[in-house]
């Protein structure tokens, strides 16, 4: 029994809400052996949604809480207010002890600041910052800060370089080649905080390798990315909306006429493949990394195969002792 | 011949060179009656690449200069120590009025130093802007800066929304809708300079409609977007490293067996023509807004395709009064 990892799941978050987020997690349970969820919301609803359980039942607790967060809750509200929301109580429960990690694809400022308040941030980290994978040409790029701090210290930027190289190791990346986002390779590019944050990384014993200009995150520039939370989120956000737009145009280029549309058929099977290589469920799970306890967001929109995802990194990041490793790295570097 | 307008054309510029620059200008003065070019470079190459002119050989001079700007020459270098170059001579034509206007495929930043130096800022603009027409679901987005100042005031970014508005009408939008990139719509989200550049906005005279988000630009968020040159640039070359992506996604789909690799032929044609609708040379010339002239900045990789883009957008800023129109909407709103 004590090999078991407890995972809370704020099952009433999501866009796809219980309905999805109930299914992918038991569906987990059943292909992890060494999983034990705990589904946090409305009882009578997440049990509706459980349907029959097997053997797995005894892997399965659900804890009751009868608020929500919403989408538009801001974070204060949240705080103030949704005292008894499943996001909160799955928080409690990592600050208990009682979970190893939650998971929720609720709203993200408002899952931030409930992590702050409850866990508060990892000894020597000053602030949180959310972490993605993202996919490139070679891998995976894990790129942060994404958006929870918009304007950032030097030290933040060298921390959040600390941050994110352990989460590339423990995802398998050997020594990872840390990249600071910057408009321009040369030296002279940059803002004042980018430019004073190259010098401490390159001061320190991290796999530094220098800027990183956006177009070159997807050719693999490095391993790990650092930016601050503006920069990151404008990054981020012009991806999201870059490849949406390429998809848009390949459909509209089938609407100009009846030969394209007959056209189309023949090439549905190739559109349908692209559409799955870039689908964002397959890559799946933000780390709010830097809090003390190991909360992951996923996507709002996240269907089956988003949840799996997101519970399997917060598997992963128990198993691997994602904190501990973070304080050991960050305590030899500064020592 | 009062109604000639004349553009002067760094010739040595871009990576194709002259043997690109000279025929696509000259092709563009065969279609054009009003235009009449000056072919700044080396005298002999820019001959050697004219061929037989016909009728033409009226509008058409070549100005001899014997240096040339390389891409990896600093701004600084270049002012100093290139003063012969066709980029300098090009500018100063400007300078002197003997061309209407200048288009180079060169370095950037050069160009924008030179153009700095040589024609000053217009008065009441405090700082020149990279200024772009992004390809969006609905037409062209005029976003800026792109590149030009990292660190910007909200007073400049005022400006630049003022540069944008009018581009955006010369163009053929009517009262232009203006938005300032942010991280976020709500009110509460940014940094500080947007914040403050969201109050100034508001309270111009500008169809100012408040924050876009970068994945909000591609479906028309606006008609003009501005931002500082570092966000801007980030988010610019994020749009390229995505839309590469992509489009190096799909190829590779066609690598995975024989199959598929049978199956690219049937597909071929669409993804030809998805390549040609995200071409940058169908969208080529950014305009380096806000100096004292008119300066075209085309793609380092322009093909004919692509200069003659510039050489159009540099046309219709001199038809319209680009200049003009910005310094009357500046001091109406300093008014």
């Amino acid at each position: 029994m004590s090999k078991l990892i407890t995972i809370a799941v704020d099952a009433m978050s999501g866009d796809l809400g219980p309905e999805v987020a109930v299914p992918a997690s038991l569906e987990m349970l059943r292909s992890r052996d060494e999983l034990r969820l705990i589904l946090v919301g409305d009882a009578e609803t997440v049990r509706r949604h459980c349907g029959r359980l097997g053997k797995e039942s005894a892997r399965v607790e659900i804890h009751h809480a009868d608020q929500v967060v919403s989408m538009e809750d801001t974070p204060s509200e949240a705080l103030r207010r949704k005292k008894r929301s499943s996001m909160r109580v799955a928080v409690d429960l990592v600050h208990s002890g009682e979970a190893r990690a939650c998971v929720s694809a609720g709203n993200t400022g408002a899952l931030m600041a409930t992590g702050r308040l409850v866990l508060k941030m990892l000894p020597g980290i000053d602030r949180p910052a959310i972490l993605a994978g993202l996919p490139t040409m070679q891998g995976v790029c894990y790129m942060l800060d994404l958006g929870a701090n918009p304007v950032c210290t030097p030290t933040h930027l060298l921390q959040f370089a600390v941050m994110g190289s352990v989460i590339a190791s423990i995802n398998g990346v050997e020594n990872p080649v840390i990249g600071l986002l910057n408009n321009g390779e040369e030296d002279i590019k940059g803002i004042e905080t980018v430019q004073a944050a190259n010098a401490l990384l390159s001061d320190s014993h991290l796999n530094y390798q220098g800027f990183v200009e956006p177009n070159d995150v997807f050719k693999h520039g490095a391993d790990v990315v650092v930016c601050d939370g503006f920069t990151g989120n404008i990054s981020l956000k012009t991806m999201e909306g870059s490849a949406d737009f390429v998809y848009r145009q390949m459909q509209s280029y089938f609407r100009n006429g009846w030969f394209t549309r007959a056209y189309s058929l023949a090439c549905w099977p190739f559109l349908r493949a692209i559409k799955k290589r870039l689908d964002p469920n397959r890559h799946n799970g933000a780390a709010l990394v830097g809090l003390n306890g190991i909360v992951i967001k996923s996507h709002g929109y996240s269907n089956e195969v988003g949840w799996q995802q997101a519970i399997h990194l917060a598997m992963r990041e128990v198993e691997k002792g994602l904190n501990e490793r973070i304080q050991g790295l960050w305590s030899n570097m500064a020592a």
